[in-house]
């Protein structure tokens, strides 16, 4: 890998991104919510099912990168303070997507964390401005982007002075059809020895089938992904966007229930592994 | 395809872009020029030299989006400025990239074209500016895009009162490594099928290779492309950009030897297909 | 591209591969018919359309691969007779599919040239036997191979005494799904300067969209393919295959009356050229 | 998915496979061993250490695939002999890759199981020869097969007859390079919910990588595979193939270790849900 300074692996062994009370790079952490923001009930009654159901950050969209101009583009600044309001009320904090260099700041206020999404990995004016915001950045794979070129993304935000980078694979474009994406899991691991930023997964994106989201989380798990991004939404039929691939509040609580023991056994073995080895030593 | 309301060949058989002196979707229009803007006197000496070769317009970047953040990025306003002169110089129109929006409406102050980037395909803030530029705008396919989602993205630029789009089929992304990317050829008789919009070919970027691109160019025309663009550098192992695969001004102007008299004798099996057709009727 | 040792261009300029009064590697040869043999009529009716549009040589599917088993698997021994009747009654050579190294034998005494599909392009027991069947094999590309992967196929045949091996670019699979594959024409001049062997074009099963043909055998041509390979039924929307994407005798004659001129044009400036460089030399 | 019958879901809930003591299909299934054999002690010596470490079944390839005609070929016969008795003197079933139809009898004579690999997905000939075979096979995913390909494939193999096919996920060709295939495990889930065939992953293969093989082993355990296959060599750096991603042994002990714990607690998992909803019910 060519270029890489700041995001090198050489730089530190593992970089730990506190956000709130949650600190991503550190055990494993589910955030979750709606693809996007669509009216204050519908923001208020997921955030409270998803944390009930052992979420540990809120999602929510509100503006909406749409194939079609003639699509739901997002709230807007009403998205943004709906979301935060959800935040507050429940405790989570909250992660949006910001897709103009110019909303960057105001964004920022509203967002413990700014989200650019898989079209924008290599919009690179955004990046320098995502650069400069003082919060925390989940860089999304670009869906025909390299882990090289990925990390040098990485690199444009950490090179404007941001060292709070979270990686978050979400699947690649592929002659295959089935699932919307496929989903890159040996990213993880391969991330792991390249780089010191933290990587989750998403199921959703990647998928595209709300049947495939529990399995698939439970192997990021496996994978040694430090969390996953799923969309929920209270009634995932009636969502604006994506209506075909969120699950609901009960689906995602399905899930959460398997994750948390096997993250508990998975941290066992380390540590058995660990004091079998200094043990030794 | 969905959506699709004013790109599509249902509402007009073909549209013709008025670029100063030159008319893009009739006849066929060679665009060539340096990847980046590096001094005055390199472009001016290209810029010269790709007219005498038989350019119709001139393009150069200011501002280049690069993998790595310490790559050159271009220069700017000071390009711009070069760049402009060397069009009032030689009296061809040009092109620029544009990847911020808000550098929009400056840029568009130098600028006969703005182009956007295979990167910025489906940068939804930059295509609404463009928009409302008042400036014919080419739209370069992203690496990773279907037509649907190009022709989409032609649709948010033509939705915000801009009939002035230009496609440009510049190569997708494969598993196929020996070519930079694969040029989608037939794309090109495809969209005519889909869309009233012109449609060009980038044998460079495509390609990756000096050697591929008088072949492809000589196969888009035969495809029925409106045009090529073309990197030409006075002498392109000093470039500071794409220098591997640029073509000297000589290459360039051999290729156009063949060009024009084959877009003759093409133009020719036309008419005489449609005199055919028309004594039949 | 290493390994190449028979196939490389450094062996030889350009092999030209006699078949019956045809040579493959002159010129520009094309190669119609349908895409399976369904009856002595079907077969006879067709093959005299094609020869009066001015194809060179016929081609006829006897064995199917097709992705599923109750699918028409083709006539076997019979339509391999009806394929060499019609070659004897137009006077044109003829091409069929092998797909097991056991047929090979007693196949090669129905066929001019034995055609390797894209699925059996690494099928390594049918090139050894190919190889050494004392018959020209046309090759086609992988649909998901290099052209490192694909000439190494080619030196499989040439390695076990089998010179006469012609390539045919029929596609490669990608993300984009309005074209069946997408068709790599670049590949025809990388190839040109990688081996001696000659490479024609399949501008039916690329593209899958019969108003696509035209403009990319055009294209072919005008990259420097040696020929295209068509798919024609004398009344396509009744094929037992592939019913969707064969031309009429008719489509193939229009494509004819364009493409003969263009070759006698195209070897002029060929001739133009040399004369001028052999003037100042 | 068209034309699915005997591979549906809705023929059966699940197929378990009988392999000498092995079921595949129930539990989780490791197989291991050399990418090809090269001689009686490197077979034996590899075949005794993947037996200490858990593996459940042996692999060996005595006919190798490969992309060059002047690379190693495989032992055939020879290396048939060598295979089996090391399956008889340690105890585990063996299974090995046949590629051409007319060795599948004698090869079965050798073989507990026998391999399609990718490049022979979609050779029709070999499959119908070994639905005729009387010996399961494992059917790799052709690196370019969508899943509806695959299954079609398998319905080839029930259709004549032999309802003992495994399915093997062995990663996609993408653009993505760094890793050698793209492993898309959730083709796991994806074909649970399609096919009642078991399905097992390779994750040498797919990453080309052995720091990789380790995290993508527990996530294809996580995702609900039934198995792995791993490539293992008593010292990896001599070995005649794929010598820089096959593991040592003690590597591949260091899976298994945590392998089987997973496996018993993720059964357990199961077990208290099903308790759960037994009581509820």
């Amino acid at each position: 890998m060519k270029n890489l300074k700041l995001t090198s692996i050489s730089q530190v062994q593992k970089t730990a991104v506190k956000i709130g009370g949650v600190t991503m790079g550190q055990g494993f952490c589910a955030i979750a919510g709606p693809c996007s923001i669509e009216s204050q009930s519908q923001m208020m009654e997921t955030a409270e099912a998803v944390k009930k159901a052992g979420a540990d950050m809120l999602r929510g969209g509100a503006f909406k990168p749409r194939s079609s101009p003639y699509s739901f583009q997002g709230l807007g600044l009403e998205g943004l303070k709906i979301l935060a309001r959800a935040g507050r009320e429940t405790g989570l904090p909250v992660i949006t997507e910001v897709i103009d260099p110019r909303d960057v700041s105001w964004v920022a206020e509203f967002a413990d964390v700014l989200q650019i999404g898989t079209r924008n990995m290599q919009n690179f004016s955004l990046l320098k401005e995502v650069g400069k915001a003082g919060r925390p950045v989940l860089l999304k794979r670009g869906m025909y982007s390299t882990l090289e070129e990925w990390l040098n993304c990485a690199e444009y935000i950490l090179s404007e002075g941001n060292p709070d980078v979270i990686l978050c694979e979400r699947g690649i474009r592929t002659f295959e059809r089935y699932t919307r994406n496929t989903l890159d899991l040996s990213a993880v691991p391969a991330m792991r020895a390249l780089t010191h930023l933290p990587i989750i997964v998403d199921p959703t994106h990647s998928t595209g089938r709300p049947e495939l989201v529990a399995p698939m989380s439970l192997a990021a798990l496996a994978a040694g992904a430090d969390g996953i991004m799923v969309e929920v939404h209270r009634r995932p039929q009636e969502a604006l966007c994506d209506a075909d691939q969120a699950l609901t509040p009960e689906q995602f609580a399905g899930i959460m229930a398997k994750i948390r023991p096997m993250q508990e056994f998975l941290a066992g073995i380390s540590k058995e592994k660990n004091r079998k080895a200094s043990s030794i030593g």
